[in-house]
């Protein structure tokens, strides 16, 4: 149960605000190690035995609201849902969607989860996936809101790294490429670091280094953690080694891109240096952050791991439609403070309370700062 | 069976046809009480119990054709026909299609319909669901032809009347807000029309008030009607509130729009005066024309509408799929005249007519006037 | 089994390759005679009594990947795929995928295969169905690479003239429109010359003539053949009469366009003079070579030809994924050649080398020439 502050937006008042525990993924960090296992292992007997899952979801109906395109999530989750027997409905593009009709967020939820068994949404704006939950009536699913979380992905990776290493700790995990902009790789730190006697090398230019409270949030864990600017050095002893692509987007000129994309390419010569047992991962899509050279390695898997991050998909869906004791906190109880105060606006431009006005505001405190419930961000 | 007179453009002649009454829904006029009585039930006993038709249509592929893009009401098709366990295929994109590479709706509809057990069109000219019948093999249902018709709106719209107040009649129904191209509204009112006792208030902005031939139907089916300027003074005693968006597209400049727009807004303070069993319809997409605060009132009823539509398209496509004795009849008869002298073209140029020119002319004669049979404008 | 050499690209040397024959349609030259029959027998006993077929393929997914709109064929494909118990997931438009970020076709491919149970694949690129077969771990169908091959539109129009002429040799074959540019054309000549008895009537202006490649082909397979420029003359003893429409994007300039689009137009009055037993063809869409008029005649089959690639398609579908004996040869072993040298680039500017630059570089010798494996044209 959770017991929180938010302003009412219609009423113009704060309200005190209760709400059971539910049955939404949007962040990955409110589940526990418990439910992550737990995905873990049914994706495991999923794919052990598919023809027992064939008919698991029968006549239920996955609704994929993709407000930005994102044809491989999307791909995967439609895959995941038909492979247990369910069906899909969806939209790949919001111009031809209710949505340029000038309809809000609410209402298009309102309506398809009328629809629908459970809903995977996928939006430019950060927060969207939370302030859609509010509305829901079935199980949600956060594909990516803006970059702020994709939790699925992270999922992805966990699935491939126990299938593949047989274990989530005692692991010794190399990042590599853009850390500071990178969600998959703060969320992928973040939930590693969870597990027992995880060490982190990260690896990056100093202008893409991780964000400060990564760090903070490793020394907190007692997570052993160096940072380098070599992958060559790096290499030689991981147990993973986990690619990202640099994101044109995320930079302001196509200078600094330029400068920053060839810096971190692993080919064959650095992979030479690596452990046999060491597998790459890559969230998909690269560009040139990985030779084409090495696919054939054994320890390239980063194509197996789209495949497992399809049965994680299944295994969520299942537990999520299926088990009623599966319910996931929607935001760890401590953070709230119903002293709050929180009827300010969030101010950063690339949330979603920007756009849709009606959200009841919500926030809360951490290290005495007021954050935005919807997208992390400090309110003041 | 229907006698008329078409002017084949292919053979530049007049020719006298000869049509049976058939299994497509073009124009809900042409459906008896008894038959949209037919469906209405048959769409309660699927929400009663909906497993017993989880395999109704096992087999069946349901074409969705949609020449402009309405996400909602395909999904809404799209999700009825999958929970009657058949299967959909379609595009939602005219750009995409062969439509783009110059083929014409004929052979569109020769193709698909060897294709699937059931088509459903929307097109932005008038008159294409009547045209594309023509060609069909299959039933075929009109989801939207341009600002003309669209049936099963009001086929949804009378699934949740009946199911909410329990009965179509006795009746006093308020529609308020573009009641001038409103389709939905006039199509809503002339349905009613035919059920005992129904009365209707009529709201509006002088400039957005109901077109005379929908006052000519209200007399001549004795109905009682008022025509009101307020909202705040009608809401008081009616059974059911139909509030309409103010569609920006149909006005000539945006100070028009501008100016009627915000006319006509139910709030919470309107929405007090209301009878506590009154219940609130929209078609949606809504833009501001009910405001976000009403939305938890238990009559607002405009999202469970929605949901009520999908059951009322389940029960319409397995009565045109399966039930040999459901034939809507294209035209009534009597509208026809074999003297009509047809082979004047159709002047709107909104009408598909105008496009497919080797459509077959057809018209049909009312209060003396000639009548395109595609688009209902009258032809000279 | 197939030995041949390959430049590798990535470790910038030749390598011999021995590949096993495979389960892909890329090109139908690939296929025997055996294979063909094979299918159309399939294809009729699915016709005949397709309840037999409705779960051949519970289970199964089809993954059409579609780089370039052709909404025709993918629903074809996807209707297939329903019709026999399996799913669809897929794209119809690259600027949605992951291609917009970059992505090349392998790793797209790669990832797709892991999703999927066969992939049906259509790009702008010539050679592109060929290469994304070296990445596919599942079955890979071409449904059009650019103006290079679309061989299941030829095994749609073999379908039906095997159904409505109850063979496939002893005919005499009118083919009429752009010779010269239409890929279906070509490959439809190709295969029934393998047929025994076959002649042809080749019925185009002297700028759209077939090209000199297929008079060899004729020649070699010992067929009869007839110039003609006049559809009026020539039709008048054709078993089959095969129309195409003149691609406006083949040509230059909208005048020579022009000049040639309404030159043989298949009219009433001409088909008059054809055989009773005469069948009429067309891939579709057609633009004006053949009139409405003509449409209602016994003889105007294209309608029902898209019926008949629909069960041609399910027969190839099931074979591929079902029938472990039904390999598809991937290159006449006779054209490959160790010592062809085939590290020389294809400047084909529409190949899909040219993109795609870590492709291995295929070629094969004929006729003295060296030619790209990917798109049949000339490397030097």
């Amino acid at each position: 149960m959770i017991i929180c502050t938010e302003f009412d937006t219609i009423n113009k008042k704060p309200k005190v605000v209760v709400k059971l525990t539910n049955k939404n993924l949007i962040d990955l960090e409110a589940m526990s190690v418990e439910q992550i296992d737990k995905i873990v292992r049914r994706a495991k007997k999923i794919m052990k035995s598919p023809a027992d899952y064939r008919h698991a979801c029968d006549g239920k109906i996955l609704a994929t609201l993709f407000y930005e395109p994102s044809t491989r999530t999307q791909m995967s989750f439609q895959t995941a849902m038909l492979k247990l027997g369910g069906r899909t409905i969806g939209f790949d593009n919001p111009m031809n969607s209710s949505v340029s009709k000038g309809e809000n967020l609410k209402d298009t939820i309102s309506v398809i989860s009328g629809y629908s068994d459970i809903i995977a949404i996928r939006h430019p704006l950060e927060g969207t996936a939370m302030a859609a939950s509010l509305y829901s009536e079935v199980p949600l699913i956060n594909c990516g809101d803006g970059g702020h979380l994709h939790p699925t992905q992270t999922l992805t990776d966990i699935v491939t790294l126990s299938c593949e290493k047989g274990r989530l700790d005692n692991l010794k995990i190399g990042v590599c490429g853009d850390l500071l902009n990178g969600r998959t790789v703060h969320s992928l730190i973040k939930t590693l670091a969870k597990y027992p006697n995880n060490s982190f090398v990260l690896i990056s230019t100093p202008e893409l280094c991780v964000p400060l409270y990564i760090i903070d949030i490793l020394e907190k864990n007692g997570c052993k953690y160096e940072i380098s600017n070599s992958l060559a050095d790096a290499v030689t002893d991981l147990d993973m080694l986990y690619m990202t692509r640099i994101q044109r987007e995320r930079f302001k000129s196509e200078e600094d891109y330029q400068a920053q994309k060839n810096v971190f390419v692993l080919d064959r010569e650095k992979l030479d240096k690596a452990r046999d047992d060491m597998i790459i991962l890559h969230p998909l899509p690269r560009v040139n952050e990985i030779t084409v050279e090495i696919d054939d390695d054994p320890r390239a898997l980063y194509f197996k791991q789209a495949q497992y991050g399809m049965y994680g998909r299944m295994a969520l869906i299942l537990l999520l439609i299926q088990d009623d004791d599966f319910l996931i906190e929607e935001r760890p109880a401590q953070l709230f403070d119903s002293s709050t105060g929180c009827q300010a606006r969030c101010k950063n431009p690339k949330c979603i309370t920007q756009i849709e006005t009606y959200l009841p505001r919500r926030g809360y405190r951490k290290l005495g700062m007021r954050m935005c419930d919807y997208c992390d961000k400090r309110i003041d």
